[in-house]
C-alpha cells in the first residue's frame, strides 16, 4: 500500500485530518481518511503499594463532550511537541490528580482505532505517589475516584467503565499485579 | 457543556468531521475537534467450544495504512445504516474469515477515544462457526491467524497485539472463560 498523494483537509488544535490516495496491492487506487495525532501517554495511578492484596488505583470522573455524559477514566492526555511518553504521563498525572509519582512502569503502547487515526496511546502504571494541587484546563472538570483495584476490573467487566484506554490500563495492571 | 455553534468542516466516506463552539461550566467558550463515526462492530470469533480448556480463536493479519505495517486484530467493522451491532457482527465476521456464526454474546460496547470521536465499538464474542468463502473489499488484505485464547492474551501482555479493540476483546473474553 504506498501513497500517491496527501492532501490536508484540516489543521486543528488537536487533530489534523489527511485524505490520502493510495495504491493497493491488487492495483487498485482509493482515498483513505487518517486522522493525524500528536499520540498519547495514560497512567494507572496506585495510591497503595503494589504488593498490597488488592492495592487501591485513582480514578478520574470528568465530563467529556464526545460522550454526552461522565466518564470513569485514568489520567491521561496529549504529548507536548518533543516530550517523551514517560515525562507526559507524569506531567498528566499531576495536572490532573495533583499527585507526583517517583516510579513509572510501562504496561503497553497501543493504536486507539487505525481504521481512522495513527493516535498511539503509552501506557503507564505509577507508584511512590505523594500529593499536591491539580491545575486543570478550563475544559476539564472532574472528580477523584479512589478504588481497589479488584474493584475497577468489575467497573470494566459490568461496563461502568467504558474508555477503551482506562479498560486496558485497568485489565493490563491486574494481568501484572492480581493473583 | 452546552454547544453554542457547530461547524461540519470535513465530510467523508467513514468520518466526519466537526469543530464544535461550546460552553463551559466556568463561563468561558472554546472550541472542539469532534470526529464523528457510526460505530462500530467487533468480534472475537472461537473455533473451539466455550467450555473446552483453551479454546482457540481466530484472529487476522492486516496491513493497516494507519499503523505502517501489519497488525493483529479481530474481524471488525462499520454499521451500515440501520444496521443492528449484531448484524454488523456476523456480516463482519463472514465478510473477512468466510466463517458464520450461530451464536453471539456481548462482552462490552466501549469509546475507543473520547477526546476526538463519538466512535462507539459493540464487542462480541462468536461461537456455533461454520466455514464458507470471504469477500473482501479492495482495501482490505488479510490473513487468517488462529491461536488459543491463551497465546492471544500472551500476544496483549507481549505487545504483539496493538490494536486496542482486539486486546480488549481477548482480555474480556479471557476473563469470562478462562480459570
Amino acid at each position: 500500500m504506498t501513497r500517491t498523494r496527501s492532501r490536508r483537509v484540516y489543521t486543528g488544535k488537536v487533530i489534523s485530518l489527511d485524505v490520502d490516495t493510495v495504491s493497493f496491492p491488487n492495483g487498485t487506487t482509493g482515498e483513505l481518511e487518517m486522522v493525524r495525532h500528536p499520540g498519547a501517554s495514560a497512567v494507572v495511578p496506585f495510591l497503595d503499594e503494589l504488593d498490597s492484596p488488592d492495592p487501591r488505583i485513582l480514578l478520574i470522573r470528568q465530563y467529556r463532550y464526545a460522550a454526552g455524559g461522565y466518564l470513569y477514566e485514568v489520567p491521561a492526555g496529549r504529548l507536548d511537541p518533543g516530550e517523551t511518553p514517560e515525562d507526559c504521563a507524569l506531567r498528566e498525572l499531576n495536572e490532573e490528580t495533583g499527585y507526583s509519582a517517583t516510579n513509572l512502569e510501562a504496561l503497553t503502547t497501543f493504536l486507539t482505532t487505525p481504521g481512522f487515526t495513527d493516535e498511539r496511546i503509552h501506557l503507564f502504571m505509577a507508584t511512590g505517589l505523594t500529593e499536591g494541587s491539580s491545575s486543570l484546563e478550563s475544559d476539564e472538570i472532574l472528580e477523584h475516584y479512589p478504588v481497589t483495584l479488584s474493584a475497577a476490573v468489575e467497573m470494566v467487566r459490568s461496563g461502568a467503565v467504558t474508555d477503551g484506554k482506562s479498560m486496558l490500563g485497568i485489565l493490563l495492571s491486574a494481568a501484572k499485579i492480581l493473583r
